[in-house]
């Protein structure tokens, strides 16, 4: 069976690194997508691209591909660009899959679903940057690829980029409730990923706001495209078939 | 070593579907009996069967065949049936093992343990099928049997049968709280059960009614009966022995 | 790569019981101490020994020892332990790893992070035996060592030893939150430990008591020390690498 996959990466990354995961999901038989977002490309203004520029350019990448019946994939702040891609191709989606992925409200930016201390960090460091934030080795070592060892974790985190941080900041414009789409809707939880502290946990808090939805569970961190990606890519597999 | 298994089925199964289970049990050395509830075979009244005549059934089939030190099972809506056998028939029960179960305390109905939008849709199945309910497809899919492919998730909804609603209804009379039985008890949750939602969980919501009661725990979703038997039947046999 | 670990066990506990999980560590390359707590030695006075005895002996092998660069790891009770000392010995502390372990506020005593039923029952017990405790094993079998047979559980109950009652109530002093501490966190769940029932459990109440910490998970009860030493040494040892 074969079924065509978008993949959408989260902030600091590009397409490039969704390969390892794509790659699994092609070899059981996918035809897999990994664009790269408006602000992470190489050459792409850090300071002002923000979330409207982000939605777009995957949209326009799907319909430039005229790609349909899409197993739409979103990790971490993918989240809001599928969330995004979906209110307005909604007829392009067969199954919107959220990898530990943001589940914005109409009207929510991304800074609003995570702690205030996060905030305070990002700002900080926009301020000092142009508006572009990066995480701090110590956080992504311990927070974000808690499962790694540590050459993996440093090997991973050269190949970050600067993200554009209006796009944290900007807030998503939804005609209705991502629960009333009328697309397949799965959430992929991976169950050590501490990138958002308990008190304010990826899943069940955003993949309620899904309605009907299936969860998918494995055991990794929150960037298990690094750490795990065969593991990641059955996951998915399994949250984004019919 | 071998010990006696009854393994009650839940809504809109038989004991036919506990077969499988059933089966690895055996394999392990015990002797498994996996009764049909009364409501549930095939030329039973859908409309006026109650929560008394599925207790008393089971308990029934118990004396019937005079089994003593059972390990009483109980899957979903069996967690009903099998507390108030126990409730009754306390000194033959070696230990009860709710499997992703309703522990319901005295004067409770089933539909007092889940949450208000299944009792509108199944009040509304009910009001229009003489009294007896099913669940529509797409709530299957995504969410009782989530670890599925398409094609099992499609043979097991063939094989469920339209279940009395008033066994949803009626309330259970229990002689004291199922905690103090002088039983040993166990709780199995299948970890990707969404069945019931995130604010209404199985465990630890009615897990800890039990009291001191073991916790075993494995992947999967409230259908492993159907998804994955071999590791389900090892989960209910690290929760029913000594 | 070769690590030095510290490991501290829990209350009722010896360092001979951390030989097994020792032993895998030491397979991986490691050097792995497992000193016995005082209080807990064959000889040691139970009725008197305190909270301020135990954290001072772990520092004082230490420091005979003169190790440095250490991964210092403690379960459940020893949880208490490794918080005073690492208060103590910052410098020679590389990284924290608590395995279901409390952490503990400045000021408080262990009693204060259990359920009152359990204090209830401790000091029953202390009252009748000069101020030792000892669990009974209805509750060690069911919720301490729940993924384990009845004879390994017996046999590992066998081994227990009487526990000094008043290291459970003396108060700690710290001169920091331990969040503060210049020094790596890590916290191991278990995740079927229901040592701690579910209203207070180990995780994440109290490992979010670390600031940023990292999360390793794992299948297995409270006393996977003795019921799953090989999968419990792998995840230690994923917790204490840099």
């Amino acid at each position: 069976m074969s079924d065509i996959y978008v993949l959408v990466h989260g902030a600091w990354h590009t397409g490039a690194e969704m390969e390892a995961v794509a790659g699994h999901l092609r070899k059981s038989g996918h035809v897999v997508h990994c664009p790269t977002i408006a602000g992470n490309n190489k050459d792409d203004d850090r300071e002002k691209t923000g979330l409207e520029q982000a939605i777009s350019s995957v949209g326009a990448y799907i319909e430039a591909n005229n790609l349909r019946d899409i197993r739409l994939v979103g990790h971490s702040y993918g989240g809001m660009v599928i969330s995004g891609v979906a209110d307005r191709l909604t007829d392009r989606i067969k199954r919107l899959v959220y990898v530990n992925a943001f589940v914005p409200l109409d009207g929510q930016c991304l800074n609003d679903m995570v702690p205030p201390h996060y905030v305070g960090l990002f700002d900080a460091v926009a301020a000092a940057n142009n508006n572009a934030v990066m995480l701090p080795f110590e956080i992504w070592r311990d927070a974000f690829i808690n499962d790694a060892d540590l050459e993996l974790a440093k090997a991973a985190y050269a190949r970050l980029n600067l993200h554009p941080y209006k796009t944290f900041t900007d807030k998503i414009a939804l005609k209705r409730p991502l629960a009333e789409l009328p697309v397949g809707k799965s959430y992929v939880n991976c169950r050590q990923d501490i990138a958002l502290p308990h008190g304010l946990p990826w899943h069940p808090r955003l993949s309620e706001r899904l309605g009907l939805f299936r969860l998918v569970e494995c055991d990794g961190s929150h960037e298990m495209f690094f750490s795990n990606p065969a593991r990641l890519a059955q996951a998915i597999g399994e949250a984004g078939r019919d």
